[in-house]
């Protein structure tokens, strides 16, 4: 007997790594402008484009979950991905834009860490996703995981160290406040990253 | 067969629309408070008892919830939409107390916007709770629902040009801090909005 | 007929008490930190490994939870508790830190009434969580709670005197940025202990 057509439910998967592929961009992009510094406007405004298409991946993703009966993992579990992956974005995103309306001068080296660690981490969500497809590759999920982990707490290391020196050497206290939330967007975005980490791991030890 | 009485799960609904009518109150009151801005000690303090009264609407929700074992709706969106409303209200306070406390010489014409997109956004909200109680009012939810996540993306990009100007046009850093604070709670009070439209679609569809 | 071992869910038990005797000496020892003024480096990096120790109790009890067909209560609801619970630690280490790292000069009273208050509220905790194991024990839980909601409230009213206060008698606006974080994860402990009592108290209402 054969199938000839894809069961919907695998749209859940497509769509998932799309959105991860989405957050990969997002933080490069990110990356790249802290490195470049300039044509700044323009490359918000690509980012901003990229945390548009994420919201209509997310939407997509909850209208088909309404739409199916029986899910391939548990329906909270895909609202959830849904979510903290909308906020990944949406946090790269207000990275970006406040280093735009904040008028900052040059990004600093701390910003071009967390940018980094940030396209790392979307880098190991991106490969843990698609292993989701398959029951024999759950078991790779976990070390995605423990990368992740890993990354975050690199991120709190970094934003500690950050805010320290943001007061020690503070010359305008006006760049403090500014950098503080920089970082804590940038930081939190780690934090998302861990928690849609959490989900992949339960999402694996229900179906093992 | 007649039914005497009122069944007991209509109280949620009665429950939910009192909460959100005190929500376009305290949003109105707030609006007129940064409005006038005089009596502003009475002005807050009529505030915080609305505050207190949604307290109390809260814990009658949640405890009718506990003593019913078939409720209309599923019990996790009683309980998330008690609770966003529940936060609606804190924010709106924190925004009025923020005000008093940090003894702010002038509100903003920013604040008055952002206060003016509160009273429209919760508006919506009490228009669409009591769509909730008939099935054939369900399908009227969505366009409230519109307008709600219109109006948040409004007070987002208030927030954003607000911000701009504090830092650009910035004569104490003082005032940076305090309104930066004020602008956050009336911002995430919207976004609360949006969890309560977010939930009201979702009861929509489960019921549709 | 006589089971010769503990069950195993008792295990989840053992690991939430133990979890709330960490809070109640992490609370301790800030309160500590605070009083004394001295050793700082030493005392801060004993309230890190308490954090890692309740770390390591949370993974313990997510494990124990993915390991147990039948749990004694709700699934989500250990979720819950683990989950919290070790926000309440992430926050009295972040707040510890916070004074290390923005090397503050003096804590101030209001710290100290605030450390004061989580100590008392994280014993109320540790009070009530092992009324969960019995169920002629469990309708003493609500006592606990109003306590919790008491000091909640008193937090509350402590974090908005010192912000008026820090504003009102500002001298060095660096420390008021400092001063708002460090009181802010305070309160938001005392909220997530309030978390907590919100959860025991649906606990002993679904087991009444």
């Amino acid at each position: 007997m054969r199938f000839p057509f894809i069961p919907r439910e695998e749209k859940f998967f497509d769509l998932f790594e799309e959105s991860a592929r989405n957050l990969v961009r997002g933080a490069g992009l990110l990356a790249e402008l802290i490195e470049k510094w300039e044509n700044i406007e323009e490359r918000v405004s690509e980012i901003t484009e990229l945390e548009h298409h994420g919201d209509n991946i997310t939407h997509r993703i909850i209208a088909q979950l309404h739409a199916t009966f029986i899910t391939p993992i548990d329906r909270e579990d895909i609202a959830q991905l849904a979510d903290r992956m909308d906020d990944v974005m949406d946090l790269i995103e207000g990275a970006a834009v406040d280093m735009l309306i904040y008028e900052v001068k040059r990004p600093t080296e701390r910003a071009q860490e967390l940018a980094d660690i940030l396209v790392r981490t979307t880098s190991e969500v991106s490969a843990a996703i698609p292993r989701l497809r398959r029951r024999n590759q759950l078991n790779k999920i976990p070390e995605h995981c423990i990368e992740i982990n890993r990354l975050e707490n690199e991120a709190d290391t970094v934003v500690r160290a950050a805010l320290a020196e943001l007061f020690h050497n503070q010359i305008d206290l006006a760049d403090v406040i500014k950098w503080r939330e920089i970082y804590d967007h940038m930081e939190t975005a780690t934090d998302r990253c861990e928690d849609i980490a959490n989900v992949l791991e339960g999402v694996m030890i229900k179906r093992a």
